[in-house]
């Protein structure tokens, strides 16, 4: 990322983090970034599937979309990408909280044609679906013209990660202690793999790239 | 939900979803809305806990937070939760997608204050961790008045639900009706709850409102 971390965020400014590797593993680990887009001054929150790229992301979306078309013209937006990690049980309401991680990326989105477009495609289908791309059939001129592709190399970013058990208060410790409090991790599974009916009347059985998806942490 | 659905998704019209009980449904199953506000022209969109709450949703926040305060002047704004249920293979990357449901409120958010305010708080409690308001202390008047809790009951919503299978071209069955194809369920696994140091050191065994939560479907 060439994008300096100079947004702060002043609540909580213990969880701010300004390491680069961690906005890096974030952007790894996520598949979903809310992308804001602001028309005529109100402002749509769109959830887009995105792939890290470039120093950034690569979103796709349809070109007859009106949102989209915002965003390649250079209008100012921020992608949020949020991991939920866990919850975090406290003695008191206040202290309760979740164990998340989460990047929020500024910047103007750029529209990618070409060669760039091409391999960014690439780089989303291999983010979203690892090893699907040698299995299936190239993009058609047609889909290709109806594809939008945009990047965001961010000119500022923010990371925030909120881990561990709550910081209580030791009066809270001394009288509550007996109250259980602690974490519940979250983490996403997938599986199993359902063919579809064409697959279905063939038996045609699971490949290795699904099959590593549906059996495995994701 | 009284907003009524006005604002339509010109791509893809056939994952409009209309229906109010969907939208409530998305509403219960989620926990984090991703929240737009939009200071001197720059977006910001921000991860928030929320809870379903008479007829829209509420969320807590600092009351020192800038974007808080801003939302709370009464600036439009747009809260997005997403659910991802799953992996759409397809024989091409173009009909390759996800299955999601989400949910879009657009209006302005108003603070609450005194019994509202409480409700709402009690409401969040709730709907992130069930049955534990009964097991901890009271809030204080200082983490009350520490605490903002904005109210966003949306003027307008949409919804967007993409499930089942990839929508296959004839042709592409007859040429590659050999190739896998089809979808994989994601879900959110939830465990094993970790007590944290004091539990540990007093043996505290894990209440029913945790294991409910660590040891089943999220």
């Amino acid at each position: 990322m060439t994008g300096a971390p100079k947004v702060r965020v002043k609540r909580l400014p213990e969880k701010q983090v300004d390491d680069p590797t961690v906005l890096a593993e974030i952007l790894r680990a996520g598949v979903l970034a809310h992308l804001a887009a602001v028309v005529d001054g109100q402002p749509y929150v769109l959830p887009v599937a995105y792939a890290p790229w470039s120093d950034g992301i690569v979103l796709h979306g349809s070109n007859a979309s009106r949102l989209f078309r915002h965003l390649a013209s250079g209008a100012p937006t921020c992608a949020t990408i949020t991991l939920l990690d866990g919850l975090v049980y406290a003695r008191s309401a206040f202290e309760s909280s979740m164990e998340y991680r989460s990047a929020m990326l500024f910047g103007s989105a750029v529209q990618l044609t070409g060669d760039r477009k091409a391999a960014a495609l690439r780089a989303l289908s291999d983010h979203l679906l690892p090893d699907r791309w040698e299995h299936i059939r190239p993009p058609s001129e047609k889909e290709d013209k109806a594809t939008m592709v945009l990047h965001l190399q961010p000119d500022s970013w923010s990371v925030k990660v909120g881990s561990g058990f709550a910081d209580e208060a030791p009066a809270d410790l001394e009288l509550l202690g007996h109250v259980w409090a602690g974490r519940v991790p979250l983490s996403t599974t997938a599986g199993p793999a359902i063919p579809d009916p064409t697959s279905a009347a063939h038996g045609t059985p699971v490949p290795a790239h699904v099959a590593d998806i549906a059996n495995g942490p994701n």
